[in-house]
């Protein structure tokens, strides 16, 4: 069930039993020579996606432009400020407890994001944390799950790629985009099959270091099969993980 | 083409003969007993991929939670406030300029966007104009497009809905998402065929006002084949202006 | 009466039988050869201290820098940041809801300014409608109207200047600041009678299109009489206006 | 001179000889049972309007709203957050910058402003000093300057209220409007000719402590004679004052 | 007591009996060539610390970094801008509030933050004043104390040095460091042994007027013994003022 | 070698052979029955200035109140927002790059902080990253390292304490502010020897969760010679650590 292909009184409906939400979060910005712009947010939104239809549960729309400074180097990365991602995280997050949501369960395609997230989970309690005599008003809950830490799907990766899954721009989630985008699967040349890996400074630093925008990955790996299997393992993790984070 | 199905060397590429791209903006929020959540981003998303595809040019991910504070009193609205749509949108615009882009068009789904988004417009632009000494840096070019006001586009609503058009939850926005969402079409009884009209305020007294969350519109007329045409005479138009305008 | 004029116990006495007041608001920017750079400022202030004498009700001091971003590359503009504009126009209602206001009408005298205007009034109900239970609380309305809006005065500057009138520096609002500021009255060689008109991008670019400031208008035109009779047709309406507003 | 009555083309003028610019700020807050609550943005107003006649000098609109938060518990009195009127001083300052003004001499009406003041140009300076390498960028300078401490104006209100000056709606200030504004002159009863004394802390608490809202002072004594003393002290003063300041 | 030397239970039982605190401020900046980066935050920090063991009173850990934009052209100077330092005093005192305590007392050791420290007790009390309704709930108090304006301290400094005390690397506050650090006494040539006065502007201009930073003082001045003198009449008066203080 | 005890010549001085600095950063937050409140700030401050004596680099004053919102329910507990914490690194940050700093090692003694930390580096490289052109000017890096991450220290930790370390309030921490502060060793009853596990929410959450504020651990197994050990084994890696990191 996704909010934005139902009504208010759908949502109305909704919560007369269930008083919990899953975000989908990703990021827009450079995966290599072959990796997609949207990865980190499309590979998200259709997990969730899958996971809500099967689960019966609501999906937000995806937030879909992140923590990406240090990729600035790689023309089409987008990025907010992280003061600015705090503040529309804790917009979207106080306009659902003002209809009643009590648990967001946030799931990320980023790992870049990750630091921001909880930053703004501090942010969105804050408000009511720092007022005494707050106590008895229904209290939110935030939840960040990256989906490649959904049960099974790390041991999945390492299966599937046990040589060359790296850090940026990975063959498991360019499987994932190729299974679920074939009319946007892409080639190109590598000179390197493994890209080199190390630290992460600022935006031009990383781009001389990383010049094709990759670490430690070998994206040729990717395939269609694994996305479809990687896929597959998170939604049904997922669909157990949310259903106790709802009732918790 | 969609520049988070892109890699980033293609974005590098396409810079090379263009300098323009297309940011679709909408919004999240009620649009009555039949309306869709999503209406005002799904609407500009679709109209602008459809586009793109056909006159070759780039087109962003999605804004899709925008300016709806006074639709908060119906549940699943979700709303930045002004003052975080203006920071996030000079996030989008200053990530755009960083890549050397120069023209960015913003095809908007939501009349109560335009205030907030002509407002980030001065915002982005302040930082360099009151810099004395910046006149030799090329300049950003940001313009804001209603689809609904794209050429030919609201003579085609005045002749598909003379009577029950109305302001919010419109016969022709309703149109547009059944066509492009069948599997998402919404039914319910409607006790007043036509909607109140007058003024908004808070969103406490907008449901009040108005009840079942349209304003002055009769959604029973909307149909797929409205949405049809309605999507084929923006998209023409907007292939038309965008050349115009990443020319200009 | 003028709030700046009052004292404080007046103003308790005013709240007993009114919870409405009007606050002018302008900008300082360049008006062409000819125009006063604190035109839209003036005008607001001097129609809205006219109809609080006759209407018997109070006006605020005037709000006299507003959002003039395009017009930097002239000197004397000042501008604020929409943000800052946004808060400050924040500051200024919350200390009125303080007292017990309920309506603010802001009287305007800058096109410019509507949109950040709008996104301030929805920054101002932000606060009061995210939250669950605020509903029992009085709620506050505002209002933006243009001075030139008013009933009448459109059709007065339609048969005035029937050719020349633009879109900038242009004679009516000249006409306007001849007619309250004899000792203020310039000239100029002009030796393009009416401006050119087009798009307004950035600062700079606004400089280049318009190299004197006035856009598509005639200031030669303006006279104090022509001014005489459109502060008078606008004081009259706005004290109509007003009486509705505050019993609405 | 002042500069919301001049042209563009006048301040391009007067920028050939003097890069210096006197800006009246004030606050609009209680001021007693007769003081009003424009006080102190009408004194620095005026008394820099006629130096700046006298002096040929140029003067801005008025910030006419500053920090009254303590006063907030007497209806009318209007304020800014510290952080807003700090964003907005900037905001000022940045925009007669650009034009090429480097000497801002902000003439003050009330000692509530003068910690947030100094606080703001710390935060104007702020920007350039932390930048390595903006040493040959020409400097702003920004000097606070309260009226009542202009050379002479002191001495003269000892001499003419040795007692019953006060800290709060003092005879001096209240003098100087009953002659700019002789229609604004009030009455009321004091059953207590001089008012308490003591700290300030918030605004509920200010209202106990001091229940008509003066500090300390006998407005009973103002008058009108002493008020155009006053002005003229001071707008002689400030002539000379601001020569030095431009010239420094 | 220290705060940060103490557990919560026994910061619980001191609320029982006391709702006071005092929290040390200073700057960390340029002190001229002999004068420690860290004097004014470690003379507050250890004044408050022993006053503190001998009134039995609780003390904060020190705000450390305040406003010292105009030392900036000198290494080691640390300055937050005045907006940073209002959010994080708000943060610090709603903390404390949060807690049950009624009374801050801020012990501060640089006569650059007191502007800003100011306007940031505005900006805690802004919240609830402007609030209608709040008279009820307890009220902070924040009090800001210069040591060097202790009861006794100032006619102890013109009595050590009657001549060379200056205003900025004064030999007062040298003297408590060497007092406090005698680790950490530095020595230099002092060609000219009473600095320059005069005004201060932004940082560059800063360090051309004071090329060593100080300002009228002479640090040669400068001993140990002045300072164990300064210090215990200071700790003696901040006793008695605390106490004052926290019956209020 | 410490900044605060050092002087502007000192450090300028430093700056010619060394561009490195370390910031030790922590928290002000509960700690349990027989925690103090400063542990986190405590054990990094003397981390670091021990290995600077040590290893004769630069150590920068302490940033002692960070990220404790989840604590806020147990007295003495201060926290910044995420935002406020943002913004002072980054004026921290800006401050030392102003002044030719291009490494900045911030020694971390609380895992709450991590998160906002690595949001406020991606804020303070923001800036830079975001402008076309910057790429010549001097990069800042900056690097957080937790103290008990530092090479050898947990492996010294899992040695000592094999049972009972836990999350927070942990007796590793506790052994540590032992050692360092003798004079303030607490003691407390611990009905239940090993606290509660569990996930964080808000601070009232919090508290009902783990209502003497541990998580997990057994601070009765602190001791003095436990904290030598920490402590030298962390001041011996973070000697070589940081010269790598100074050299990079």
């Amino acid at each position: 069930m996704q909010l934005h292909l139902s009504t208010w009184p759908e949502i109305e409906s909704y919560l007369q039993h269930s008083k919990a939400i899953l975000v989908p979060i990703g990021s827009t910005e450079q995966h290599g020579p072959i990796g997609l712009l949207g990865t980190d947010a499309l590979c998200s939104e259709e997990i969730a996606r899958r996971a809500g239809e099967e689960g019966g549960f609501l999906v937000a729309p995806t937030f879909n432009v992140g923590q990406a400074q240090h990729h600035l180097a790689f023309p089409g990365t987008l990025t907010l400020r992280p003061s600015t991602m705090i503040a529309a995280m804790t917009d979207w997050a106080n306009s659902l407890r003002r209809h009643g949501f009590e648990r967001i369960y946030w799931l990320n395609g980023h790992g870049g994001n990750v630091a921001t997230m909880n930053a703004a989970f501090a942010e969105i309690q804050h408000g009511s944390s720092i007022n005494p005599g707050h106590e008895n008003s229904p209290t939110l809950r935030c939840s960040l799950r990256n989906w490649w830490e959904l049960a099974g799907v790390s041991e999945t990766i390492r299966e599937l790629f046990p040589v060359g899954e790296g850090n940026h721009a990975t063959p498991s989630e360019i499987s994932v985009t190729q299974y679920l985008f074939p009319q946007a699967v892409k080639y190109a040349d590598f000179p390197v099959r493994i890209a080199p890996s190390g630290p992460i400074f600022d935006a031009e630093d990383f781009r001389r270091r990383y010049p094709d925008g990759r670490i430690g990955s070998d994206p040729t790996l990717a395939n269609p099969a694994a996305g479809k299997r990687l896929v597959e393992t998170a939604v049904h993790s997922l669909v157990r993980e949310f259903r106790n984070f709802a009732g918790a």
